[in-house]
């Protein structure tokens, strides 16, 4: 399934091995994001990362497929990092329709702005995939309340959240890319409140609303 | 810009060089296609597929910067020949609305049951930025009638189209991993209706309508 679950770790064993593990191959990662800060990605080499993460060389293959793999999972987790972000830090407002057009707004701005982030987004083997697979999690997550309490209603929840990540990762490339129309992030989050099943007046309504306070 | 004109020949000068070239580039294109049906990408070179087009090896480079770039261009045509396909083969019917519920489950039908087609989707360097580029003015095609007559309202169109192309890449991913749900087609046809602005009682309605008689 494109689903992960929303822990870093889920996929990890709990005992000690499995800690240990799951330390090196963020220390791998973090080494990675940062050599991929400062010389970009097509110059990074495994030895490079596994000697900046004081980690034998052999080794890194205990780890990660290909370097397109550690590229992938860089992005992965700088992802789920901004979107777990951007769904807890909203204003604390009962509403689900606000919270999703508040998180959705919020995720836009600060992924497009992370020139880092948006740099791997576009040279990763499969930086629309991987975008995918990560913030599904969290768009799960912003849907399921207003489903729950009646207040969204779709056609089909998978599908809907598909039709989320996959419009998210568009409108935040274009926008990369410069082939953005201005208040895109605006336009996006009112188009999802509509697709959510809010009527359009409230749409209008919660779009005015300030955030920022 | 994302967009290009939905004529395959509009970057190309009009005179008989320009025929000449785009006519060669078509038949690397198509060579490779074929190629790609038999063999997979994984395996193509550069140099099969100048010898099954009978074209000089050193003069590929003439038409595509790489490998990476003619797989995108076969990726590109194909898309482009079966969005041309599912928006002028809708039944004669006046309403925008229909014509764009049935085009959009029509072209993710014949996408997702292509498995030559999927298979490219899945490995080109940048699937999903490709099919976007390529299907976008086919999205456009299917808005703009309605959207001057005014049964469509969107907030931006710009953006509606990034949602449109970028969900349709989305779902039909999902489809071609086994990871949507029955009738995805059918629910991001749903869903796109309501994204410009159709009501859902009409949403119901267009979908019960008998299409493919």
């Amino acid at each position: 399934m494109l689903e992960d679950a929303p822990s870093h770790r889920a996929s990890h064993p709990e005992g000690r091995v499995g800690r240990r593990r799951t330390r090196t191959r963020q220390q791998l990662a973090s080494a990675a994001r940062t050599l991929i800060a400062t010389r970009g990605i097509s110059g990074l080499t495994i030895g490079d990362v596994t000697e900046a993460a004081d980690i034998g060389h052999g080794s890194f293959y205990t780890y990660f497929d290909s370097k397109e793999a550690l590229v992938d999972a860089v992005l992965k987790d700088s992802l789920q990092t901004l979107a777990a972000l951007a769904i807890t830090i909203v204003p604390e407002h009962e509403d689900p329709a606000v919270r999703a057009y508040v998180a959705d707004r919020r995720f836009i701005g600060t992924v497009s702005q992370d020139h880092e982030l948006a740099r791997l987004l576009v040279h990763a083997h499969e930086g629309d995939h991987v975008f995918r697979a990560a913030t599904l999690p969290y768009a799960r997550a912003v849907l399921t309340p207003g489903l729950e309490s009646g207040r969204f209603n779709v056609p089909d929840v998978d599908v809907t959240l598909l039709i989320g990540v996959g419009s998210l990762s568009a409108v935040i490339r274009a926008i990369v890319d410069g082939d953005a129309p201005p208040g895109a992030d605006r336009a996006h989050a009112q188009s999802m409140l509509r697709l959510f099943g809010i009527a359009d007046a409230e749409v209008d309504a919660i779009s005015q609303l300030p955030f920022d306070t």
